[in-house]
């Protein structure tokens, strides 16, 4: 016996399911891995723990202040914060052995020592897609990726919701076109317009040397509202002669139409000006997803095109586009809508219950069941047959096959249908048909 | 551009793959996760990080030195070495919110700063199925834990292993019979025959003082040969008069009878008296399990049956039977071995070729394979034909669909088969049902 019990706990801000809600997690998860696999993203799996001056290669920032260390021996280490900075030394250190364009998916847990506030992880998964090109990368797959968002969130089970995007390029140049130099800044507070709201926007603008007409052309251009041809037609008679902006149209136009090609329904993605996307590595393409009937929730899939992967670890020019969906962060927002439930999750499908003296049969049926890839397990333990029931119930299980001598002699069973209350007699063939086409 | 390029490296000791190695790797985890999920073992998935506290609860042994620390704030924390702990952890932290008996199974990474060697990794995934009582499990459950060990191996594509099973309890009954009372030590050098052979064995039984008679008594004990019908009768047949030793033989004889119940044939399981585990919550029925054709692998799973999971975190007694299989080092000896190889793993069904001007017809071949779950990629880039031919052979595509002008007016398709150079003319439904039925 030990000499003292340890109050058994885990540390704020990581999340830890029970076994249903984990069930459905998984399936989430089972989902989005098999879109990512349908588009032909190829798996990668990295360590957890970095080198901290791969982790910190690109240094500054919030980053460094979350960042979990690790320490054994003298190596100094620490856990990675995203799949991104993984992607990108990755990619520099096999950079000969992959062939490009390289499409791989990523599914993993990442580590943020964020402060701790309901919602907010320091523990959580992400699941990132990107395709990474050798010196160029066509257009083209900027246009692919709305539709993998579109076909992941299809399969998850949504219907209403929106792919915004829109161009880096394109507001680069319209800033250069108004003489606004501090163009990141800039762009970080039009990025937090859907969380603080245009009042709060104008005033930080202001705050930073935007003189108060600059923003109304901000205000007028980030705010139109259209439909992607309307924007479009909007943007062009603007007729602004700035490189970056006409260059951001082209691409912005030629994804426009072939997001379409790739089947994405018109209801489904929309030319928003207000995207911005605060990282600063974001180059082109932006993406933001949201929920129609749940804005609260915010972008629940987010990415963008980039010029250069891997510069810190590498000279090779490697651009890229990608999107991340956190799905720790999903699930438990969706849980908390209510959009979700655990309730009705089950993996097991048949609970086999033996009467006194028919354990051997109860095995047997259950090699059958197992054998035709049935997930079901025997009530193994000297029990009365009510607490056998109870356990069944507390277990959630569809079904319960009980084995006694009628059973036995007759090879013939009765499968109750524990949400119905439903019994029916049936050969074993008969069980192993109803489980399989069950769900 | 940065100043400076960080050389891309990662740690010494942790495993990374290429993309068609990983593929691999993640399909022999999915075998094992789907035979798991057939026994009706439920997921859970728990923080990589834990209070140190929880960790080192039980406290001592090599588990100190081999922790990596984790360093963000002020509290104690650590990433987990094994899936146990915090199996313990989790059940006494949930336990009014679990069904027992409990089931389940866990797929994680685990941490170890073991010495920097050939074949052992400091970061490796362990896939763990445990069965948890409240209070007592009865014994069947051992028997039925070899079923699992046997069915996945199986659905692994082995077919020539063994699954060796023995009893603390009668080992125990055993030395007290011989009047040996440092039992845990004697234990820990009889588990390493397998390694050192039986004159070191010997050498450092004597060297801890069990006597050379007593030495050749163990040794006629644990060495003795035969069937499991012929070994259980050995053992009656020795007439020890010692409560341990009768409750481990009535244990034995009792799951030997029950695992063939439950469909293991006899050549895959095999009482094996010299099998003891060193580890010391081991408390009854004890496994390992070898490669028959590969015995310089070692035993590639491995458990047994405990008495009390949670003795740190909780007064609830939780006996509980489980078997670990370390997925990063197998798939690694595998390889090494020439058992497994990547080459032949594949993903993408197709890789599918617009000749130029062809890409919207190209896309829209996609999305119809794409919308019957085939995974298909399209060559997005300008590129001359042999460019993305050879692309095509770098990516090991198992077919090819080039789309240009004929195919287009004739909506009739070439899909070549890559490995085999045969190329068959099609309609689309015909293409969609052969990559559907490839593989």
């Amino acid at each position: 016996m030990p000499e003292k019990i340890v109050n058994p706990s885990i540390l704020p801000g990581f999340m830890e399911l029970l076994p249903n809600e984990q069930i459905l997690f998984n399936k989430m998860l089972d989902k989005i891995k098999n879109s990512y696999e349908k588009y032909a993203f190829l798996p990668i799996d990295t360590p957890v723990i970095e080198k901290s001056e791969i982790l910190l290669a690109k240094g500054g920032g919030e980053t460094e202040k979350q960042i979990y260390k690790v320490v054994k021996g003298d190596t100094d280490m620490s856990l990675r914060f995203d799949l991104t900075v993984p992607l990108a030394r990755y990619v520099a250190m096999h950079f000969h052995e992959l062939s490009f364009p390289f499409r791989r998916y990523h599914i993993g847990k990442v580590y943020r020592g964020e402060k701790n506030q309901k919602g907010r992880f320091r523990e959580f998964y992400q699941a990132d897609i990107d395709i990474i090109g050798n010196g160029e990368l066509s257009i083209i797959n900027d246009a692919e990726i709305p539709s993998v968002i579109y076909t992941t969130f299809k399969d998850l089970g949504f219907d209403n919701f929106t792919i915004k995007i829109n161009n880096r390029k394109l507001l680069q140049g319209f800033f250069e076109y108004l003489g606004i130099n501090n163009f990141h800044e800039v762009l970080r507070i039009v990025d937090k317009l859907d969380k603080i709201g245009i009042d709060k926007v104008e005033r930080e603008l202001l705050d930073i040397g935007v003189g108060k007409e600059k923003f109304e052309q901000i205000k007028n251009f980030i705010m139109f509202d259209g439909n992607n041809a309307s924007t479009l037609t909007f943007l062009k008679e603007l007729e602004i002669d700035n490189i970056h902006f006409q260059t951001g149209l082209d691409e912005l136009k030629t994804i426009t139409h072939y997001i379409e090609v790739f089947g994405v329904p018109k209801d489904n993605f929309k030319i928003d000006l207000t995207i911005a996307r605060g990282l600063d590595y974001y180059t082109g393409t932006v993406y933001e997803t949201f929920l129609n009937d749940y804005p609260k929730i915010g972008s629940i899939c987010s990415g963008g095109r980039y010029d250069n992967l891997s510069e810190f670890y590498t000279n090779q020019k490697l651009p890229g586009v990608g999107i991340s969906i956190g799905l720790t962060r999903l699930f438990y927002q969706l849980k908390e809508a209510g959009i979700i439930s655990a309730d009705d999750e089950e993996l097991i499908k048949a609970l086999i219950i033996p009467m006194e003296n028919f354990l051997e049969p109860s095995i047997e049926i259950s090699n059958k069941l197992r054998n035709n890839g049935i997930s079901c397990q025997i009530y193994l333990e000297d029990a009365k047959m009510s607490k056998k029931l109870n356990y069944a119930n507390k277990i959630k299980v569809p079904f319960v096959i009980i084995i006694g001598e009628e059973e036995v002699k007759n090879d013939v069973y009765t499968l109750k249908n524990m949400k119905t209350g439903e019994q029916t007699t049936n050969s074993i063939e008969e069980i192993i048909n109803t489980l399989l086409a069950f769900k």
